[in-house]
């Protein structure tokens, strides 16, 4: 292992999110805008799904929830370790960009019922590779089957002159139905009192890649370095995002309606303050870091706060319920085969994250999503 | 105008189907063997769906449908005339992504509730363009309210290395409700008998842009080719896609429910025969074509055959309807702005498309899409 250089941030690494930002902003206010044509249709909106992860419309007899996710750079580390290697990392690729789209969907109390493929290509002979698409095709499938969703079809154009020659974007997009109408997660249930239970990640997901990317290139061995005996950078990397919904379905199951839920990915920990409330947010228990995590924070240089702003640190998904649900809660996702600790409270008081253990508070300032 | 230089196929123009459809196949025999996760949750598939522009479950009170949709490469052709006309066209651009994921997904009979919006750009950067920016937000917002659909949210990545530095990969995703069921257009309703009433594009629509970019390259004054007095070839191209969702909810209103439709974007007209019945098509009216597909099959020098079987030629959209429908389906469209023409009838026979006053066939063989 090289020791630390100088410290690298997340802008440095080429994500700009005070370009995206305003755009956002003013894309959010078009959008709202949009709502009222559901009324033509005898239909509405759930209004307190506008900034969560997934829209929501209310159908009558269900809620109808959907989503478009990107999986972002992910695939660069894929095509260069399968230089490194010459093995095929699409089908753990295929399973991160479900995840993306599955696991942002879940946070409204959704069952996901269909994913659709969005594969676009650098041009035609991408998808001549037939090792490599037929791992995505695979792995898609198999991703698909764990979560109990129907791959309904998808979209696999050529984009020579927009993506670039030999790469892919990969997104996904997926609807579901809250069902029964209970089981919707957004709005008041969450409150003081209920428990913050976190779900293990299985590495850096698919957020934090751009870093992730940028300090392979200052390692002598690249992606090719050991991070732990056996395992290289590279292949730590691309373990495959973790798949919750069949936590969230069997939680259902057991009886148990998360009062909220967040998805863990891009802004790290900082999505713990998603919820529009002014709660405070105390955790008393922090989860393993996972060894691909550790690596970069002591690589990048980041002290616990940047690193926590920015990665999963460990805990891909929180999930908020009543106190008295929190230790079953956290033993049904472990029946799921996903680590889980009951590690926080969810209190009165301004809005802020105190991560009590690392000494860390995160404030409204630190997180301007909506 | 210069003169015909050799001719130009589809293929030459650099989107090799050959390479893309295996896989399409594959991937749709592993997507088809998912569809039985929707028992688990109480639901089922609508079977005839698979192969058809959306895809559909039958969720109990009605059928829920879904889609993703890329625009392709028409972005190109914006970005060259906003560097040599300085206007941005990304108002357009907006309109032709929420058009391909929208006419899509009417032809299974479902009303558009819900579009997501996915902006892939190669880089932060692209969003600090305000003015751009705000056209895409703008025009993305008069498509939704032509389609009284509720504008949900969506992705803005940035994915430096993936795509080109300075572009945008636009998609769209769509979900709605075919509702009642009785407006499922897809299965056993076409038959022998029915009318097919021609719905007139604006132009080449999002289809056949490769081409179309391959053309400009030769012409010694490029996109600034006058093809009508006051009328560049570039800004022609840029007429956004006719946006069909209001015709489809105003013949419902009218009583007339759609036994099939096509939309006719990639293989132009051969998407005629996408219904997977052995059917007979004749044409005996062909709508009038656009000036820009006039110049573009002018151009590349191709056949009437040539050109049925890649662009939309005048015709953007096909609804089968019962025959005593036809005028009164035609009226409705016209009655929306868009021009009808009652073209043809549907006869028991061969498979086949008969565009009688052009003397062309195409055959089973023409059109491999499942």
């Amino acid at each position: 292992m090289t020791s630390p250089a100088a410290p690298l941030t997340y802008d440095q690494a080429g994500v700009n999110y005070d370009l995206i930002d305003p755009l956002k902003i003013t894309a959010q206010r078009a959008a709202a805008a949009t709502a009222t044509h559901l009324a033509g249709h005898g239909f509405s909106e759930v209004k307190a799904s506008r900034g969560e992860s997934a829209y929501v419309v209310d159908v009558g007899p269900f809620y109808l929830a959907s989503i478009v996710e990107c999986l972002g750079t992910k695939t660069l580390v894929a095509d260069e370790m399968a230089r490194l290697t010459g093995r095929s990392f699409f089908a753990g690729i295929a399973q991160d960009t479900i995840a993306m789209a599955v696991n942002d969907l879940i946070t409204v109390g959704a069952t996901p019922l269909v994913v659709q493929a969005y594969w676009a290509a650098g041009g035609s002979d991408w998808f001549g590779d037939a090792q490599r698409a037929q791992a995505l095709v695979a792995g898609w499938k198999a991703a698909c089957d764990t979560c109990q969703v129907a791959w309904g079809g998808g979209e696999t154009p050529a984009l020579a002159g927009i993506v670039e020659d030999g790469r892919i974007d990969l997104a996904a997009s997926c609807t579901g139905l809250i069902n029964p109408k209970e089981r919707l997660s957004v709005g008041d249930k969450l409150g003081a009192g209920d428990a913050i239970v976190l779900l293990a990640s299985s590495g850096i997901h698919a957020n934090g890649l751009s870093l992730a990317r940028k300090l392979a290139e200052r390692l002598p061995q690249g992606y090719l370095t050991e991070i732990e005996p056996g395992l290289t950078y590279g292949e730590a990397l691309l373990a495959p995002t973790a798949l919750y919904s069949p936590v969230t379905e069997a939680l259902w199951k057991a009886g148990i309606a998360p009062h909220y839920c967040a998805n863990i990915t891009g802004h790290g920990w900082r999505k713990l303050l998603r919820h529009p409330s002014s709660l405070t947010y105390r955790i008393h228990t922090v989860p393993p870091k996972t060894a691909v995590l550790e690596f970069i924070q002591q690589q990048a240089g980041q002290d616990d706060r940047e690193a926590y702003s920015t990665l999963n640190m460990g805990a891909g998904f929180a999930i908020f319920v009543k106190a008295e649900d929190a230790e079953r809660t956290a033993q049904v996702a472990r029946d799921c085969g996903i680590g889980a600790w009951v590690a926080g409270t969810v209190e009165a008081g301004e809005k802020q994250l105190l991560i009590e253990p690392l000494d860390i508070r995160f404030s409204e300032d630190d997180l301007a999503l909506r």
